[in-house]
């Protein structure tokens, strides 16, 4: 037995999403992260499926989208049926599977494995993340003591021979993705708290040969064999959740059989036909909604996923809320490990997603209840299917975490409404604020939308969330209003003087070489797009570099149109053409808005908790 | 010195765009093939990089296409500029770079060395294809005896050691894509035809720093220092075409310095500042229009690419044309080859692109003139430009790939209208008829043109191009009509009943376990979506696997956008709601319109080149 013992920034346990997804916000930022699974490889078939466009987004913001949209399954239609006095099953309606408008991505689904696949392929080309299989925290303890790798963590990784080696590993941060029976939080003594409720459901992937015309549509069907939910999947694969009654729950575990549960399908499906020539996988889970209330312990170690909250299956939200846990935690922590920002942002994890977790086990009670319904009375059908449809467009809007939003904190401006008024005064007296009027269609703390505009070099149009890549950056968004207005122009040139300042805050800031924390600028205007001339912007809009030239895609205009969807940016955001300014995190939630003047408002909300580095400082002055 | 002899099915000369395409071809159908290039690698900066919306759909048809447009520069200005009576340059005009609606792909720039990148990677994960670069042929020879490989060619490969070895190559096929000075074509004894103007231009890639305002658009300079082209592309490159006096282009053939090129664009360019911190490439040319009359020898030595025409680069077409030479030759050779169809279909190939070859050089002239002609005197000013517009706009439609067509032959039926008299009647006494006023907005002979529809199984939005992959596969595309009225739906049934018997040349076809010369059907209706039952459609349009289930992506509807860009393809392609049927090449070029009632016709057109039986054919002609 050997015991190697080595030092690491980062300690990720668990390679499911919410792991891989912390690793890949290390890979990005080059942290030294080490990721450990027990399992040998990556999920090969079944757990979880559902891809929310939100978590698109992300996946995207990592230029991972693309491939993972292309292959992943669209779901338009949700299909609601019923069973008829005859025993026979009715469609009763058809309904939109999302929401239009809310992002330029459609709810999808995709196999966890092959999600799973796409982030393994993005650690490969780094050189900073290593993956060990096979491999399990036995021994996790946090020192006391002043030290720079303060979790002593003993690994134990089962070699081919079955032979086990020890190591141990000094990491600054540990996070724990080890799922819902997480090893991590048992050694942290924190445990899920919330009850199961007495539902069996059986899940089944299989290939169908079937005539039920909605076998390409997601669809809830309510009849007295048992409820069932059809979620069509990649190629030819249909997931099949069926409801099973106590005895067949104990039937199905005691000879895990998945012919019981084609049989179930086939029973409710009736008076189509149904048959699966190729079953993938199967399970069966009990209906449970537990969520543990500490998300971190000592801002040392943090866990994520399954780890925090488990709870049904039936809205497609577990991979995306545990990818969105930890893409809220990594860049925050490669901001603190690269000392450029105070370990303190670090209690924003905790509050920001333990407040999701909350709203989310809260929706899936509602939804589990909306599903699980028997089939009511016909006088109160209307009623009844009215709760399961509100349920469901919640499911796409502010559940899909398109909406989802943070409140104020370090990270967070308040808005102006918010005066300080007793508690609130006492806890948050240094934040700056927010003027939200200038931007009615940005919710502050929530992700900013995504809108078409047209660079001014090159007339090509761009989604502006595709600038707003994760790269531990922030995006200050310049929403110049109609520049071509000469007082405007005035207040433009004005900002961009400011921005050149060498003593200003976000110009030694950038000095660093590093895209952690750096403050990238964008400009979006909307005057007429050929009357202004990029070269008589201000210098900042236009960076030059000795070897690269110019900068050429820092300006977008949003007037004409070149296709029906590009928008105006301004109309969409409810801007003026006086402009505002909104300062973006590197998750691309919005922190503050304000006007073009509100520079030094965002300097000192950045100087809360953003470190230029001394040598920087001493440079410039 | 070793003397090996081995046999291929085919052999590539020339690895550069028409080499590359007319492998991928012969990787996707499995086609024993090898592909000799005397470099030693692959292109690694200059050369050609204009990409064509067309070129970006046969790339896409192969799944190439979207990392090619991702990475690619879209170029949507074009700005015309003078010089005024001062010396100074004004932008007299914007155009758009392309004519919208034409393609779902914009016209593009993008490196030849990237676009060869991607063939290459292709052609790694193909079996069939093998790579030879320092490789040469130094003998060939067209057997005319009988005898399966037909073409001896001698090859000759320089080892690092720069020892050679030779080895002999039997092939049933040779093409030769070496280039304007072709050794296979020398070789063949044909040669190029036309002659060089006198007229020099330098053309340089760089890295600009430069405040000229429209740097990332595509522009037209006149001025009386000489006359520029600037063409944008991808990442910071910068590509100019400069006018050389006689003198300047002696000086730059004498010392190849590219800074006497930076010189003459930076006093174009005046009074705006250019440097070029970063040359990536630069070259000089003459510009010439030649032709070889002839594209093959004895129907198994074909010539591609710029081995059978040259021209200026002007318009960007030099890559675009090679690639689509190819693409219209190597399903052809491979349906040939796999005894699919007769050896007569090869003539084609000579029909088809000399025709296009001979439109390119007259083009070019057109465009060359328009370009080169001095700044004309005011009072003509707008007539002149007038020209120059419409060679651009020419530039972006009928020359642009997308509306290329091909003449009535063995694989393009004729139309109803082309009565035959005199002389065609003699030449082809036997095709089949068109009945082009079912579909008045598809060409006969032309690419199918876009459109997406949704599919009846899942709603999702499909593009139609997309479902044309280019596999070999021939695509009968249904537009069915409204198949809920009664009658519609009678015609649609006798149509699948049809399709179905196993007596049906198609069905006899299709019985052969290859996609090459397949015959798949799609089927696009008209009527209210929700309102159709994909089950109780023919069952030719659900096809059945006892293991992958039903084909749900069969069949598709345009009606309900679900987006301003789904539109309605029974009007988009000038279709009345009794339908018609569209026969579709494996290149996408429209080979047959007709009625429902017209399967009898298809199989006719199909039976006079198509061999159903399994027994290969005798050496040809």
């Amino acid at each position: 037995m050997t015991l190697d013992e080595f030092n690491v920034e980062v300690l990720i346990v668990g390679a499911g999403p919410a792991g891989l997804m912390a690793a890949t916000w290390m890979a990005q930022t080059g942290i030294k992260t080490m990721l450990v699974d027990q399992k040998g490889l990556r999920t090969q078939c079944g757990h979880a499926d559902g891809i929310e466009s939100r978590t698109l987004e992300i996946l995207d913001s990592f230029r991972l989208g693309e491939s993972i949209y292309r292959g992943a399954n669209l779901t338009i239609d949700l299909c609601l049926w019923n069973q008829l006095e005859n025993g026979d099953i009715q469609r009763q309606t058809v309904l939109n599977n999302a929401s239009p408008g809310l992002s330029r991505y459609h709810e999808a689904t995709y196999g966890q494995g092959k999600i799973e696949e796409n982030f393994l392929k993005f650690l490969q080309s780094s050189n900073s993340v290593e993956v060990r299989w096979n491999t399990v925290p036995v021994k996790l303890d946090i020192l006391q003591s002043c030290t720079d790798y303060p979790v002593r963590v003993v690994i134990q990784t089962k070699q081919s021979n079955a032979e086990c080696t020890l190591a141990t590993v000094n990491a600054k941060y540990v996070v724990g993705c080890d799922g819902a029976r997480s090893w991590v939080r048992k050694r942290l003594g924190l445990r899920l708290e919330g009850n199961h409720m007495d539902e069996n459901w059986g899940v089944i992937d299989v290939i169908p040969a079937t005539n039920f015309p909605d076998i390409r549509k997601r669809c809830i069907i309510k009849s007295e064999a048992g409820h069932l939910m059809i979620i069509p999947r990649e190629e030819r694969l249909v997931r099949f959740y069926v409801q099973l009654s106590p005895g067949a729950a104990a039937l199905f575990r005691a000879e895990y059989h998945p012919k019981a549960l084609v049989a179930i399908v086939k029973d409710i499906l009736h008076p189509y036909s149904f048959e699966a020539p190729y079953i993938e996988w199967s399970t069966i889970y009990t209906v449970g909604q537990r969520l543990c209330p500490a998300l971190s312990k000592h801002n040392r170690v943090f866990l994520a996923g399954d780890a925090v909250h488990t709870h049904s299956p039936k809205a497609g939200k577990g991979m995306n809320v545990s990818i969105q846990d930890t893409y809220n935690l990594g860049w925050k922590l490669a901001s603190v490990i690269k000392g450029k920002a105070i370990p303190s942002i670090l209690h924003t994890y905790q509050a920001e997603r333990g407040a999701v977790a909350r709203r989310l086990i809260a929706f899936d009670k509602r939804m589990v209840m909306g599903i699980g319904e028997k089939e009511p009375s016909s006088d109160s059908t209307e009623q009844k299917e009215g709760t399961l449809r509100a349920i469901l467009k919640e499911e796409n809007t502010s559940e899909s975490g398109s909406r989802t939003y943070y409140q104020p904190s370090l990270l967070v401006t308040r808005t102006w409404d918010d005066r300080p008024t007793g508690k609130r005064h006492m806890l948050k007296p240094m934040l700056p604020h927010s003027k939200t009027n200038l931007a009615i269609n940005i919710v502050l703390g929530a992700r900013l939308p995504n809108i078409e505009v047209l660079c001014q070099s090159d007339s090509r149009p761009y989604h502006i969330q595709r600038l707003l890549r994760s790269t531990g950056e922030w995006y200050l968004l310049i929403l110049g209003g109609d520049i071509l207005q000469k007082s405007q122009m005035v207040r433009l040139e004005s900002l961009g003087l400011q921005l050149g300042r060498t003593d200003s805050l976000i110009y030694r800031i950038n000095q660093q070489n590093d895209s952690v924390c750096r403050i990238s600028t964008f400009l979006v205007h909307c005057a007429p797009r050929n009357k202004v001339e990029l070269m008589e912007l201000p210098q900042v809009f236009i960076p030059f570099d000795k070897k690269l030239g110019y900068d050429y895609w820092k300006v977008f205009a949003d007037n004409e149109p070149c296709s029906e969807e590009c928008g105006s940016a301004h109309e969409f955001y409810g801007v003026s053409a006086e402009g505002c300014m909104v300062l973006v995190r590197p998750d691309q939630h919005v922190a503050f808005i304000g006007s073009l003047e509100d520079l030094p408002e965002v300097e000192s909300f950045l100087g809360n908790f953003m470190i230029a580095s001394i040598e920087g400082t001493e440079c410039q002055e």
